[in-house]
């Protein structure tokens, strides 16, 4: 009888503790996508195999809006909007212009089909002549108290829990995250570091032209209407190699306007020409999150399918957000 | 007998074993120079310390050349130099072309005179068409097999010891290193991580326009002649505002051109019109290097003392390469 009972309890030890390391991504579905991200990040990591890059080389970058948060709309615009709302009595030629006409007029409605380049360009009128410390304040405030007009939700809420777990086994794994965003870089730096706890200076994003001056006997820095960088495109691609000065192994983006294809592209292709060591072949995975979930998130694509198209020629990894991932949100109820 | 014996050994062990931690900064002579930087660190890190600031905000930013390695001449300058040479008899144009036709004729002494504007000017066009890969492996041949013209030295081996230390005593102390260069970034990048340690993605250069576009199916991303940012005077205070998102809390920069002046300044003054906690005041030091020291290294200074003024005005700590500084390079021998 004693020795059944010990083996009972050996046996339900055993179920605790001999099972398999917990799974870093449980908000992912099993099935082959999941298993990509896994055995990818375990050959790069893993000292002796074919595939081994050295930590120094595991650089990982990702989109923002769509592919860590949502961004119909996303936070730029909505804070822009704000913004303009106030001084819009103080500008009455705004009703003419565009596109502030368009942004007052539609609101929201503006900001789900407009851009990165309009809603950036409101942002940059909408803060002309702050401080960038007033700036960032106006930002950190905002942010602090805006909810999502659909979820309801502060913005550091939606962060997506799949991202936020595929963030994390990377940094465990010795991956440098790298967020590179074609929004205000101020903005995405406040988000990453209170939703992804991405430091300021891993963040890559747009930015209009800042003047240092001085003021009544000392240094001021503000901002002018004027757009310094617009980070989307060919850009992102080249502000990663200005920027971190080495091809990234690893890079995310998401289904939108086409906008992240130039940067999965260039994470990909060797520069065969070049004798560089760091221009031949290395493993990579290239990694496109598709909007394709009403019911929790979004659902919307590209007319011309540019990215998807993208993705089938060059092997890219596709994630169905509503079939991949069991869990969109940490504030949604756990899944069945 | 045995007692005294044992209070002997005791006495022993305890001169081994009792002293203060060992030196962080033993190629600085002993002073207040080298005590200020010592109490600094100190107050900064201290948990309770009326200056005690959190480790997210201990940025430190450096100049590069003449600050962190010699600048009469620099890399950057020589490098372009041979490139040029190479490329001379295909450009009889160059023989009338300022500034290529003064660096062609006077070399190291037109290295010597000119500006950081035109030094990377030179770079830019002696480089132009390459790809960014064939660039950085060009730009890594050279400075493994390059010579210091006066100190027949592989550049590696010219960072001042000095410098090494303190960066080490402020990576140990949490602080986060970032180089902040006038020159190109990619040469400060190889430099950087060869005899500092520092990773590429924490220098800031300057940069030429480059361009990413498809050749023969493949994406090709090539430099092209014209500068995209000069990184000098205050567009490194602009450039750190931008890259790092956040005022740094120390600064060093040299003697040369006064093209430090405006970063040292940034990360001293509070911006008190605004109620951004990082804008108000913050614990805070600025150091300027003087080459005041032409047997060790270089004596050479401002015509119109700006940096020097400046550093004076503000309570700047200036530091005398000549007498505060035990051992300018490692290679030297171990001063008496």
């Amino acid at each position: 009888m004693f020795t059944r009972l010990l083996l009972l309890f050996a046996a339900i030890a055993c179920a605790t503790l001999c099972q398999a390391a917990p799974d870093p991504l449980p908000a992912w579905r099993d099935g082959p996508g999941k298993q990509r991200i896994l055995d990818f990040v375990r050959d790069v990591s893993t000292p002796g195999s074919p595939d081994y890059v050295t930590p120094a080389a595991r650089i990982a970058v990702f989109d923002d809006d769509g592919t860590l948060w949502p961004e119909k709309p996303g936070p730029q615009g909505l804070f822009a909007l704000d913004r303009l709302r106030t001084l819009a009595p103080r500008h009455p030629e705004w009703r003419q212009q565009m596109p502030f006409r368009a942004a007052l007029e539609l609101q929201g409605k503006y900001l789900q089909e407009a851009d990165d380049a309009s809603v950036f360009q409101l942002l940059a009128v909408a803060h002309a002549g702050r401080t960038q410390a007033a700036f960032r304040n106006d930002a950190r405030e905002w942010l602090d108290t805006a909810r999502h007009p659909r979820f309801q939700q502060g913005w550091t809420q939606l962060a997506y829990a799949p991202m936020r777990e595929l963030l994390n086994h990377l940094r465990a794994n010795g991956f440098h995250n790298f967020i590179v965003s074609a929004g205000s870089v101020e903005i995405a730096r406040i988000l990453a570091a209170g939703t992804y706890g991405i430091p300021g200076d891993d963040v890559i994003g747009s930015s209009v032209v800042t003047t240092l001056r001085e003021e009544d006997g000392k240094l001021v820095m503000r901002r002018l209407a004027t757009v310094h960088a617009l980070n989307e495109g060919a850009v992102k691609a080249l502000a990663i190699d200005q920027r971190i000065g080495q091809r990234p192994i690893l890079a995310v983006g998401n289904v939108s306007s086409g906008s992240d294809i130039d940067m999965l592209r260039y994470s990909q292709l060797a520069e065969t020409q070049s004798p560089d060591p760091q221009g031949g072949r290395q493993p990579g995975l290239q990694i496109l999150i598709n909007h394709d979930d009403f019911e929790r998130e979004y659902a919307y694509g590209e007319k011309d399918r540019a990215s998807l198209n993208a993705a089938d020629a060059n092997g890219w990894m596709i994630v169905s957000m509503r079939y991949d991932w069991r869990r969109i949100f940490s504030f949604e109820a756990e899944p069945q």
